[in-house]
């Protein structure tokens, strides 16, 4: 299944949860039009586990309460996690672009939550950064909670995988904040996520998807996630060593070579530039620096 | 005011909201059960604004449905914030301890909101740390969101004052996880918050209050928020040029001198450890390690 949190457009309404029929493009099954005892957001869908799936499945089967994709906006397909968890240096050919030795461990940073931003929203350019840098990324929603979770458990606690752009403000990220990465990765809106979150029973491999970037129509990076050094299993099983996961966590898997800051000479982004990131199976998300 | 999130004892019941009566350790009124049209979280009465706290002052001044002490738990006052921000190096006599220059800009890094515990919970040391640390810390909770706050209204956005442990693992903060000090400061219940939150106008000056931490009664830490470096105007200005601020956010302003890590030899926690923090007219955290 392809779960996606909407809005309909011009009514003003809040938030609702939809399944798209078919692949991408097609119409939306509205959850709370088809049972109105359906929550409006993912987190609260995820929070009913098996259950919450299973309706899903039953509205998507029904096809009735189809809402054209024109008549609505895609809204990020989770939103105000509790948690946004990154991971860097996670792609080998990553670490080779950079001549950094390949980690041993996962290293682990976050965004905060209000960085989210929708499949086709703005990047909005903040005026206290020059070094504003784009990173593809493979994202995955954890399902089931729980702390200690093994490896060999782990991608039972995964609802599913999406796609994010891990924006970074270069200059906030290595350069101040006591190197503490953080308010680089963080301002408002360097998020952008979805355009759906693709139920991990509906992806083949989630490791050997292709991954691209593309600005302005260039192919910026272009890898494939069979590079990945911690594997969405692995990262699960470390991350839970420290803290408990709960439904709706996202986490960012780390991106491949071809980010702007390590180009000779280094590339930023710019107002009016268009960064769209692709991933193999899961689709694509187009935002414009504004 | 002095607003606590609280649990009856016995009922088996969720979070309930309450303002304590007096000093602390009197009894406390149940805002829901004076009138039931009030929200049940912090984060939702820090929401209704100006007319949350006037709705809370009412039912403290009717000096109705008092709960005893006894029969509550205090829990955190603030839970599930969409943001725990955190200050590094900003009292300027824990510079001078380990011989660390000034920061001319604060340093921010952050914890997940599933480290917070309450005022008199364990703090559970994890074995994959040898270097559990104490840090006391004023706390601040946001009540007005809001984004490019200026330092002159910048206080205008602080709902109140509250005492925090900022518990660290030294060596996954200092050696390990490419020294990001995520993961060092994030294991479950290495946030302990409380007792009350205290309402900014109940505060004769944040910047002028003693700050205490005793591991097993003997006294670590002692200083006073007037060595503060950025002061709670100062954060909230800073920390909102990069993102969104939302009510229940939690701001922990950095620590004094006289951690474990910078002794000689270093003195870390262990279990049956008893630490308390410790803040003039804020009031005390007390917190088993198991």
């Amino acid at each position: 299944m392809r779960l996606v949190q909407f809005r309909r457009r011009g009514d003003g309404g809040g938030v609702r949860l939809g399944v798209e029929q078919g692949g991408e493009g097609l119409g939306v099954v509205d959850l709370k039009a088809f049972d109105p005892s359906m929550p409006s957001t993912m987190r609260e869908l995820l929070e009913l586990g098996d259950e919450g799936l299973e309706r899903a499945q039953r509205a998507l089967s029904s096809g009735r309460c189809v809402v054209e994709r024109s008549d609505i906006q895609l809204l990020s397909p989770v939103s105000a996690p509790e948690k946004v968890v990154c991971v860097g240096m996670n792609y080998r050919d990553h670490c080779l672009e950079q001549n950094a030795p390949i980690p041993k461990e996962p290293i682990i940073f976050s965004k905060f939550p209000s960085a989210i931003t929708g499949p086709y929203d703005d990047i909005v350019l903040p005026s206290e950064s020059q070094e504003v840098d784009w990173e593809v990324e493979l994202a995955f929603v954890i399902g089931r909670g729980g702390k200690h979770i093994k490896v060999e458990d782990a991608l039972a606690h995964v609802a599913g995988f999406t796609v994010a752009n891990d924006v970074s403000a270069r200059d906030w990220q290595m350069k101040r904040n006591g190197k503490q990465w953080l308010l680089g990765k963080t301002f408002d809106s360097f998020c952008p996520l979805g355009p759906a979150l693709v139920t991990t029973d509906s992806v083949k491999d989630p490791h050997s998807l292709g991954v691209r970037c593309l600005v302005n129509g260039d192919t910026v990076q272009s890898s494939n996630t069979d590079q990945m050094i911690f594997q969405t299993e692995a990262l699960v099983a470390w991350v839970s060593k420290f803290v408990t996961l709960t439904p709706g966590d996202v986490f960012l898997t780390g991106t491949p070579p071809g980010v702007g800051v390590f180009r000779m000479p280094p590339i930023f982004l710019k107002k009016g530039d268009v960064v769209e990131c692709q991933i193999d199976q899961l689709g694509s998300i187009i935002n414009k620096v504004v």
